[in-house]
Parts: structure tokens; C-alpha cells; sequence
């Protein structure tokens, strides 16, 4: 496992997180360590679900991308990561302004991370654990995705 | 087990169906009857990651609401549905222009439904199975609900 | 949730927990306290498979048989618990001559229970971790259990 | 992905099937053909929990062992399988005299296999689907596993 990151690649990291759907949702990185990323999202009516909770799609998007990320930081800078599964458990439906999402690799591996993802629903009288996720992510030579669609995994 | 749904039963679950986060990201249900839902989303650029796939998060968001759908048309018209859990597997990456859900109820239940939802790829060459979720649905009658902030649990 | 278990629960809680297939396999408590369990296998020929290590259907009956006891202890007396669904990491194959179980409630309800496991293998050089299992336990009242046969929740 | 299996390599699979945990439990395998194993238990005190259902334990490890088996069919002779994760739903408590689990792949692949379980709970009046499992299983050449201790991951 990585001790530390260069400052370059975690620009990277960051810039790299927000793109293409999680830009379109407003997925944002905050802080990236070694094996360890922390996430935001800020939550308008285009977040909701029926009843006016946070969409569990947000959350689980959320939890997983940035469970991604943390992984990511593990690999090497040729590799990329795709998620195989994970299980999300709700454990309270959230509904605040903001979720924050805390993630980590709980078991690195050249081929297979297992990672951790918790998401936590800002609401004015603090924080609380909406959901918990927990993942096992794949890591894949880069040049094995050449233009988005020879990956035969 | 409901036998069948109302013509207007239906109207209403479809319209339903594409709100807030699901109408935002462009899922539509596509048919509904007792115990099953299928639905679908076009894919734009707004969909994919940082590789060229759809992204893991538009996959679970139409699996999840689809099941939670799936479980909707058998629970009472004074109920509504909260995802407990689930899992899926990415069987393999999608990249297609269009995925297509198809839920069902596996085991339905006064308080807890269990659910699977199969999404396919939309490929040239034909559709392939993508994912597979299995998820835990709570019933919750409406009233719970309410102003979508008194839920307790 | 319970603040205090009385001796008298402790006692009845930790001989409840080994019987039938939990003794046959020999699994033991080893300490109870409101919404957590510590409990062992010591390991012999019987609980391996075809190479050598620890079956992961050993791993999975201490993780889920100790999570439901967690639940059990903020459970009220006149209740039982049911496993709903788990899922199951299985982080490093596990081939020491005991394993630990340390399971945990991690959001307590009056119907359902989400609870957490980690196994940790027991080797020369030290424990590590090995699995961890996240469950959905249902709480039943027991009179729905009589005879073992005519639940139908 | 195989299309048949030979005579000599189906009995060794069925020997294979049985022994140490499995053996112990009871765990047999009734069929094997690529991709599916069928497999049983015969269902003693030895299986029961404490309100007199079989053990999630039991099923659990009738559902993995045979996902794995199934698996193990599509692997070349010189591999052997490991569990990554699963997951499990009980739909129904189970109760009777003899459980029939029913494996098949749903996604082979050279180094991950995504594998689905059904066990049936065997009654008087008939078979009932009494748990759904799906499953992640790792392809790991025969010689990193030699002895059951050097595997690194």
C-alpha cells in the first residue's frame, strides 16, 4: 500500500473524481489520502425521491464512487478501477442539505480492493449515518479500457 | 398478491415513477403489472465515468427504483416503499445508448418485499446482462411519511 | 435501547446461543453486552475444506449466528430474531486453529436490526482480520415461532 | 466456457464436494454439469437453531459450497475456487427434513465467476424457495494454495 501521494496525483485524483455523471449529480471530492477519501454532495429537489427523501441512487452513487476513489489511490497510476458489487445497507433516510461520504479500503490487493463507504445526512442538528456500503472493487490495466468498450473482464 | 392494477393505478405508478432524481437523471417505466416493473434510461454523456461506461450509480438508481416500483404495485395504496438494503453485481461494464430494467418481486410480504432487478445494455449487436440487484423493501404506510422528514424507523 | 443486561439475561443469553447446529459446530459466547457479542470456534479437521483453510461456511455461521445475538440483547424479552439477508467479505482465507467474533449493532430498531461482524483468525503471529458480514435481522415476537413451523412473515 | 465435463472429472467433483466441513454437515452433491451443481442435505437436530428453523448457517453453506462447485466446474483442472462475498436472502424460515440447493453461473470469466444459489426448503407439501444467494468467486491457480497457508491474495 501507498504512504503518500504526490501532490500532482491528488489534483489529479480530485479533478478526476467530478466528471460526466458525478459532475451532473455535483459529486465532489474534499479531502484524498492514501486509502482514504472523504466526498460531498449538495442536495436540491433534482436529489429527491417521491416522499422527499435523498434518492437512494444519490446515496449509493455517492458511496460507491468515492469507495472507488479510495481504492484508486492504491493502484497504480496505470491501473483504473471498476466496482464488481457492493451491498448498501439504509440505515436512516436522509433528507438535509448536504451528505457527506467517508471512504476507505479495508483490504488492499493487486487485483481486488475491498472497501468501506459511509454516508452521512447533514441535518441542522448534526450529523447522522444514513448508509453504510461495502464494496469489492477490480483493478484493471488502463489500456485494457482503451476508448470505453474492449474491456472483456 | 394483487392479481391486477387499475387502469389508473397504472397511470398513476408511471407518472410516479419519473420525479425529482429519477427525472433528472431520464428513467421512465416502460410497463407495469402486479409484481413487475420495466423501465429504461437513454444515455447521454451526463451518464458515463471517468472511462467511457455508464457509470455503477445510473445502473443501481434505475435497478433500485425499478425494484422499489416492482414492490409498489403490491403493497396497498395507503403504503409507500424505502429501500432497506441491496447488492448488485456488475456482471459486465455497460456502454451502450440505452439500458433497459426489468424488475420483479421474488417474495412479497406485508412489511418487507424482496426484489431483483436485471439491467441489460443496450448494444448494436444486441442486449447483454449488465447487473443484477437483490434488494430488501420496507412497506411504510404513507402517513409516516409525511413532509418526508418523520420517519423514525 | 437496553442500557444494562441483568445477570440472569447474560447467563440465559450466552447458553441460548450454543445449541443445535451452533453447538454441533461448537461455537461458544464468550462475552454479552447491550448490542454486542464476542464469541469463538476453536477449530478442527471437520471445520476445513478441500484446501486446508477455514470453510467459509464456518466463517459465515459464527458471523451471522453473533450478530443475531447482538441483536438479541436490545431485543425484548418476548421476542426472537430472524435473519433477513447478510452479506459476507471474505478479506484473507482464514486457517488458524481458532476464530474471534466481534459483532455489533449498528442501528438498532424495534423491527428490524442492522448489524455488523468481523472474524478475526487466530494465528501464530497474531489475530487478523478475515470477514465482515453487514445482516438485516428481523425481530419477531416469539409467540409467531411456536413449534418452529408456523411463522409467515 | 466448458460444454461438457468428463466422466472421471464429475466423479471427482462429487468426491471433491464432500468432505472435511461439508462432509461433517452432511452436504452432498446430487448433479454436476457445466456451469450448474444440484446438491442436498438431509436435515437432523444437528442442523436446527434455537426456535426450531434450520440454521441460516446450514443454508448458507449449502448455498456457497454449491455456487462454488458450480464455479469450479467452468475452472480449468489446474485451478481451484475462493469466495470473494456473498450475499443471502432468507425468503422463508426453513424447517423441513431436507434442504435441495440448485447452483448455476451467471457470469463466467477467467479470474472472477459471478455464481446465484437456490435453496428449497423440501415439506410435506411441496419444495418452496427458502433462500437466494448471490455470489463472487475468485479462480486461483491449484499451486498458491499448496498447504492451505501461502496464499496471499
Amino acid at each position: 500500500m501507498r504512504d503518500s501521494l504526490s501532490r500532482e496525483r491528488i489534483e489529479f485524483l480530485k479533478k478526476d473524481f467530478s466528471q460526466g455523471f458525478t459532475a451532473y449529480c455535483g459529486l465532489e471530492a474534499i479531502s484524498i489520502t492514501p486509502g482514504r477519501v472523504e466526498s460531498r454532495i449538495l442536495i436540491g429537489p433534482e436529489h429527491r425521491q417521491q416522499d422527499g427523501f435523498i434518492h437512494a441512487g444519490v446515496t449509493t452513487t455517492l458511496a460507491d464512487h468515492t469507495a472507488g476513489y479510495a481504492a484508486f489511490t492504491l493502484a497504480g497510476e496505470m491501473n483504473r478501477i471498476l466496482t464488481v458489487e457492493f451491498k448498501i445497507n439504509f440505515l436512516r433516510p436522509a433528507f438535509g442539505d448536504e451528505l457527506i461520504c467517508r471512504a476507505r479500503v479495508i483490504k488492499p490487493g493487486a487485483k481486488l480492493m475491498i472497501c468501506e463507504s459511509d454516508v452521512f445526512d447533514q441535518r441542522e442538528d448534526g450529523e447522522i449515518l444514513a448508509a453504510r456500503l461495502m464494496a469489492t472493487m477490480a483493478v484493471v490495466p488502463s489500456e485494457k479500457l482503451e476508448n470505453g468498450k474492449q474491456y472483456s473482464g
